[in-house]
């Protein structure tokens, strides 16, 4: 597996996100931005990058906070998402620098790209979505599914999957019926698969040093549900084409 | 493929249930209950049971109105389900007859059934499982969720998982919060897939002859995807045994 660090600039950051792709297949062939998680561009980011670029996809594991770091501390985190999320346009300008930085790859077909991404990053595929971008799927995995800009459904291009802990309390039951409205308002392709007793950060398996496991908590099973969920969206965007 | 009819009494009807199997494999293997759509025992019904059936299980597609006939006007459906949705416990029996007609069978294993249906035959399944039935897993497609016993939800055994379209107009955003609550309450592990833009009936290509299309229709991307999470669901429920 060839991995590389693609740099480039977006809202001000250095970033350093991570291309992955299987070199000993030759040609164009579909890819996938996967943005991670609020704290950055974790282990578990890259993996699910890599387990992707297993099966055929140009991948891309995004940075988020400059220089490939992490953070700890919610306080970092929110002080860094929470002026984000008041602001979407600039989550649209550092996905869709994710997005040139993919697109200017000789290995990527530019028109087979998906975007999909876990908590705060699926929040960024959605955004990118809602911005227009040329993305032909949106996958978010316990994201946050809320925007101040709802009216922008309207403009999604792609297919849209979330999953989501139906005991998330970060997603709750407004939040999701919200999105359904979203997305039905903008005549969008669109899915949310729910797992009962599942909370925020399912497919995460250090969710649990958190140490609140009624709101952040691995489960083995929606990991493995929901990606069979997102293998199969891939291949029916994909094969389709 | 095996098919042959099955000859027993549920409720005072002479059921004539379709059983299905590959003949050219030898020994016990795990089952599927199909219950049909209120319209009976369809060829939609068949069809569903032949396909599971050519993955290597035992099925039987279940007759609902006795001698495998189907009915085709709505009132004739609602005088035989209005009065069994107010007593599960009848629903409870009719299906109860369909487990009991399969167990009797020496290609089944008993300790590995699961059962799926179709708009009520999904309700029937449900109410199996809310009687305390030994399945390992019960699936609904486009079916009523609500029950006059949710306080049962606590005596389901095996996983549920229920494929559900967002604009079904019998199956409302109160009907499925519900749904979650009373799963939720009932420690189930469950799953629920919302489609966009997806009434009822999805899985079935003759609902548009119903003229209904707001209300009832063939959605061929829902039925390939809720298709795809079905036969995952049984591959997690029968290779784990």
């Amino acid at each position: 597996m060839h991995s590389e660090v693609l740099k480039y600039e977006a809202n001000g950051l250095h970033l350093e996100s991570v291309l992955y792709f299987d070199e000993s297949k030759a040609g164009k062939r579909p890819a996938v931005l996967v943005f991670p998680e609020a704290f950055g561009l974790s282990e578990h980011t890259k993996e699910k990058a890599q387990r992707l670029a297993e099966l055929g996809y140009v991948t891309l594991a995004n940075d988020l906070f400059g220089e490939g770091k992490t953070v700890n501390s919610m306080e970092e985190v929110m002080g860094f998402i929470g002026p984000l999320m008041q602001n979407p346009l600039n989550i649209r300008a550092y996905a869709e620098a994710g997005l040139k930085a993919l697109l200017a790859r000789p290995e990527v077909d530019a028109s087979r790209i998906v975007s999909i991404g876990y908590c705060f990053g699926g929040t960024v595929s959605l955004e990118l979505a809602r911005g227009g971008a040329d993305v032909k799927g949106v996958a978010g995995f316990h994201s946050g599914l809320g925007t101040v800009r709802p009216e922008d459904a309207k403009d999604i291009k792609g297919k849209v999957l979330v999953c989501i802990g139906a005991d998330d309390p970060m997603i709750g039951p407004d939040a999701r019926q919200a999105f359904a409205e979203e997305m039905t308002a903008g005549k969008v392709d669109w899915q949310l698969h729910l797992y009962g007793g599942v909370v925020h950060s399912f497919t995460n398996k250090q969710a649990d040093s958190a140490g609140m496991p009624d709101a952040i908590r691995y489960s083995a099973s929606a990991d493995r549900r929901s990606w069979v969920s997102l293998v199969d969206f891939l291949e029916e965007i994909f094969q389709s084409e």
